[in-house]
């Protein structure tokens, strides 16, 4: 089953302290989102990209894709206030593959094998999340005082690509976009509207870079990709 | 304030799939329990430290600790079947100190000034452990479906070294084992008797190593503190 893919690239990444998008980074000699595209511009069941950034600064993109020859791309659409709105824009610019997968532009090491896992659960199931086991313990706070230990045997820290049936995600991101409700990632909003959503179990290295220590795990994780 | 320290190297750490225990695997030359003694026997505050060991590898420790001269192992402990099992029994080989804090032998990149700020505020509220905001999507599962997506905004990922007043921790734990409950952690057996926990913010590097991408990470770690 063939399908398209959305690619985040618009959000500020604060939390990087990079002074610049994180997705300009480079990561062994490569942006990262030059490294994040091209996982699904080797896919050949990937048929297109919708590739979701801010304005100001598509033409930086536009270069970066023509500079390492990214064919995919379809579409370069405008990023919205909170990521959701990015996605929403995002759905609007698809070409109606009946499977479509929803991905962070700043995770990298997303591998092919995963892809393909994903679409063929979003076919069964109609949505599916790759996810990891929790291995922390976690505690809610009230503040900085502990109010309770959650039991983690039934926790999943959640990853992206997140694969749905395109009819699935569009009606769920209608549906919340109608009632104002704002989810922290696109199956919240499957599962708003009492559908299911299947777990794909993932991989600890599909890491999203989000603060700089992400970079060191970065590095270490390509070098070791390197001599595979 | 001084303080004695529950260095925990018991586990059998079946998910780093080494062969061995996870605790004399080489980092940067030098086993991981090594890299993780020595922080508490370069800090002057720590007046003794307990290590809990599988009675089978007792002699292996024994060597260690006079190869690489760590003086502060006042006593070596039999762990238990289960880690407060070996908790408790580090707790009956304290020799007395006001305070004392419990720490994962896998742990080996926490630095001296957490230390101190959760002797503070051990002293101040009790119990105190490091934590780190989580930065994932957590949910919760029913087997491998989704059955709700948890406000990771009040969720902290919780470390070690977790700090205590010796009283209140012999108070939890006496608690605990008479009561035959089994927490994840030491401060969840604080919660347990109602009373407070204090987060201090921690830091990301702080890492347990657990899988075997948790190796990769930590010689990331070690080359750029290295590079400090």
């Amino acid at each position: 089953m063939n399908y398209e893919a959305i690619v985040l690239a618009a959000g500020r990444g604060k939390r990087m302290n990079a002074g610049m998008n994180k997705q300009f980074l480079e990561l062994g000699g490569e942006p990262l989102i030059v490294r994040t595209l091209n996982v699904f511009e080797r896919d050949e069941r990937c048929t297109r990209i919708v590739l979701v950034v801010n304005p100001a600064e598509r033409s930086r993109f536009e270069q970066l894709l023509a500079r390492f020859r990214i064919q995919k791309v379809a579409a370069l659409t405008d990023g919205g206030e909170e990521r959701q709105h990015s996605v929403y824009n995002g759905l609007q610019a698809l070409a109606g593959e009946e499977i479509v997968l929803i991905h962070d532009g700043a995770r990298p090491f997303v591998r092919v094998h995963h892809l393909h896992e994903l679409v063929n659960a979003a076919v069964q199931y109609g949505a599916a999340i790759p996810a990891v086991r929790v291995k922390d313990t976690i505690k809610k706070a009230n503040g900085l005082f502990v109010e309770q230990t959650i039991d983690r045997s039934s926790l999943w820290a959640v990853q992206t690509p997140q694969a749905f049936r395109l009819s699935l995600i569009m009606e769920a991101h209608e549906a919340a976009k109608q009632a104002g409700y704002l989810g922290t990632d696109d199956a919240s909003l499957v599962e708003r509207i009492g559908k299911p959503v299947k777990i794909i179990e993932g991989d600890y290295r599909n890491i999203k870079l989000t603060t700089p220590e992400d970079l060191l795990f970065a590095e270490a994780i390509l070098a070791s990709r390197m001599a595979e």
